[in-house]
């Protein structure tokens, strides 16, 4: 296809969003939920077919040679279609994030000014292997009163029609333009550059969701708003003074629990002040429990299995077990070498000592920052905002888990009985 | 000067904006009121100094054939520094927006989770010929936590400097570093390019103040955020059921108290059900006051003073004692019309009728809707927000005016007792 016609294509669908967006931000909220709990119900009523077009994904998955965690990426079953229409009801039941007063206050001169949520507008969501998010993000949107372009992956492309169907029977069934929701029809390539720099005019934000090629696309390409979700370079700081029983838990769960998330532990960092009791058995628990550990000269001399961590290792988002570890001057070391190595992302220390948790709670700079709990809670529903499009590891509107309240801008309602401004 | 020169000279200003504001970050909050403090009665004490270096401005613009109107922003006198320097103790005087607790909540497993409020971290203002645009951006930064980099406008260079040097005089005797508010030292127009897609290694957000071309500028170049202040096509629509004196008094108003600002009324829309009674009193109220009424057929008929109205009447935003106006079939129409012309602003709403008045201030997708009241309340310090750097018309981030809390960003601080997360 040539990039003309998908120019053609996208403003088509610009175009039809932009004046889907219009009729949502006018219906009361009920009709978004009517239509995500019949898309749920339609999601298990074809749950055939959508395995059915998942099995097409899969071959073509296998005949390409992706490897077998790719595969498990794209695989749907019963079960994970349960799933997705469970989710779809748990975001029918949250509270509705639009037209709620945000602040309200009153001038002297009796002007009464309300800050509203507002949806944004029209959201462009661009991800790549997993079907699910065809309905997880399509939802979000929808019942944020948004508008949404969802382009997926070529990989899943027949899992996400399939999927995009049901949002769209639901849609209908409710009375709201089946536009709301609306699946690029095309795997050309050049429909991602032209919703990150050709639809200016019709697209209010993008959101990736993807590997580090997609993130650098869009950091080069992007002329619309993003919220980006970049690597989560994250660290664990054990304290001189941390519990240490409570300390391996962490640790192991924030490193190993699952080690494929973007709240991942990749660095552990321990205070050179409980060396001598802590450092052995933390590296030995990481150790037994097959991680890899890549640590400087202290953490060497622990165990002979810790292998040499090299500069690029405190840079590095691993996905794996792996985790590099080194010792440090404290907690104002530990600041300091997560400024300079981390990705701002998710951070946590481990420690006894309330002055010590209280400056690395203000002054490390991450999106998320915990005392005493492992860096694996660094999800939407796991901070109870019941659903998450991602953690935003951005500063700009929106920051860590990206729920429905980070998909609202707002407006101000003033009322007045005459009022002109003097002067 | 060479490119390459701009881009070296940018970097190192990047590198010492973030290096200051990590320590900004971690100020109280007291040291930033202090140096506003003490940057005004520096201000007081070098007033003859900045009315000399502004001097030198008005000359070179009045050589290079500047318009009145021009030179008049550019100029200083003793009540405008006197003003500069009140407006940086106003802004000391407000409260702290960093280090708020946006929310808190507490997870079933004993997890507090709080929304803390954090600086955005390096801001970049562009502007033009207003020199207190340096001293007003500089401390709304600084009150927020904010390092910036101020690239002023060619005319207003030497009054930019003088007054850019009391700012960092007040930073220096409150003992933060005076690399917290810095002035692009190059006039080359290269530097403003650098700003937009040069520095996203430094910048967080950049602001553009001024005309369309920078806009323009702006939107096509900027590979950062970017807080935009597009045009103020604002409305006033009247009523059926509106109190004609009211009325007239908010039409006349909302045009013409000023013509020159973003929040002035550009066009008058009279609901057919009261152009009997409404429509002559509000033309003839607006030429008798010297303004010019571009109309459609029925404004014409009303008073022969009254021209024409094009197309693109509807889409101009005038700045000018100038106003297009046409009858609209009720509220409906009035949103309609609003919608395919309007920017987004402000639009306000005459009426006793609170269900027309409900539906206009639900259904007009602007940054701020008004009832019974003048668009030109547009403004920050009307809105008791205390001070602004403009009027965001973006849905993303902060839309309206911008004043410390849309400066700010947050964080997630969560404190555990050893949690980790299940399964």
């Amino acid at each position: 296809m040539s990039s003309a016609g998908v120019g053609e294509i996208m403003d088509t669908l610009g175009r039809e969003a932009v004046a889907a967006a219009r009729l949502l931000a006018r219906d009361e909220g009920s009709r978004r939920n009517a239509a995500l709990v019949e898309a749920a119900a339609v999601l298990r009523r074809r749950q055939d077919g959508i395995l059915e077009a998942n099995a097409l994904d899969l071959a073509a998955a296998r005949e390409a040679g992706l490897s077998a965690a790719m595969v498990d990426r794209l695989r749907l079953d019963p079960a994970r279609v349960e799933s997705m229409a469970v989710g779809l009801e748990q975001i029918a039941a949250l509270p509705d994030p639009v037209g709620r007063v945000l602040a309200e206050w009153t001038r002297p001169n009796g002007l009464v000014i309300q800050r509203v949520s507002v949806p944004l507008g029209v959201i462009g969501i661009i991800y790549e292997s997993r079907p699910n998010v065809t309905a997880d993000a399509g939802a979000l949107c929808l019942k944020s009163g948004n508008a949404v372009i969802l382009r997926g992956g070529t990989d899943s492309a027949h899992s996400s029609r399939a999927i995009h169907a049901c949002l769209v029977e639901g849609l209908e069934a409710a009375g709201l333009p089946v536009t709301a929701i609306q699946l690029v029809p095309t795997q050309d390539r050049a429909a991602v550059g032209y919703m990150l720099a050709g639809m200016t005019d019709y697209l209010d934000v993008v959101v990736p969701r993807g590997g580090k090629s997609l993130v650098a696309r869009v950091q080069q390409e992007a002329r619309v708003p993003v919220i980006g979700h970049l690597e989560g370079n994250c660290h664990v700081y054990v304290d001189r003074a941390a519990d240490l029983n409570m300390a391996r838990e962490i640790v192991l769960n924030a490193k190993l629990r699952r080690t494929g998330i973007c709240g991942a532990a990749e660095t552990l960092l321990v205070d050179r002040g409980c060396v001598a009791t802590h450092l052995a058995p933390l590296v030995k628990a990481l150790l037994d429990a097959g991680c890899q550990v890549r640590g400087d000269g202290a953490v060497r001399a622990v165990d002979s299995r810790v292998v040499p961590a090299t500069e690029d290792d405190w840079y590095t988002e691993y996905l794996d077990a792996v985790i590099a570890a080194r010792v440090v001057d404290g907690v104002a070391e530990a600041i300091e070498h997560i400024a300079k190595y981390g990705s701002a992302h998710t951070e946590s220390i481990v420690t006894e000592d309330a002055a010590a948790a209280q400056r690395f709670l203000a002054e490390v700079d991450s999106a998320i920052v915990l005392h005493n709990a492992s860096t694996q809670f660094a999800d939407g529903g796991e901070f109870g905002m019941g659903a998450e499009i991602g953690i935003s590891t951005d500063r700009f509107h929106a920051r860590g888990p990206v729920g429905l309240e980070q998909l609202v801008s707002y407006k101000y309602v003033v009322r007045g009985s005459g009022q002109v401004r003097p002067g």
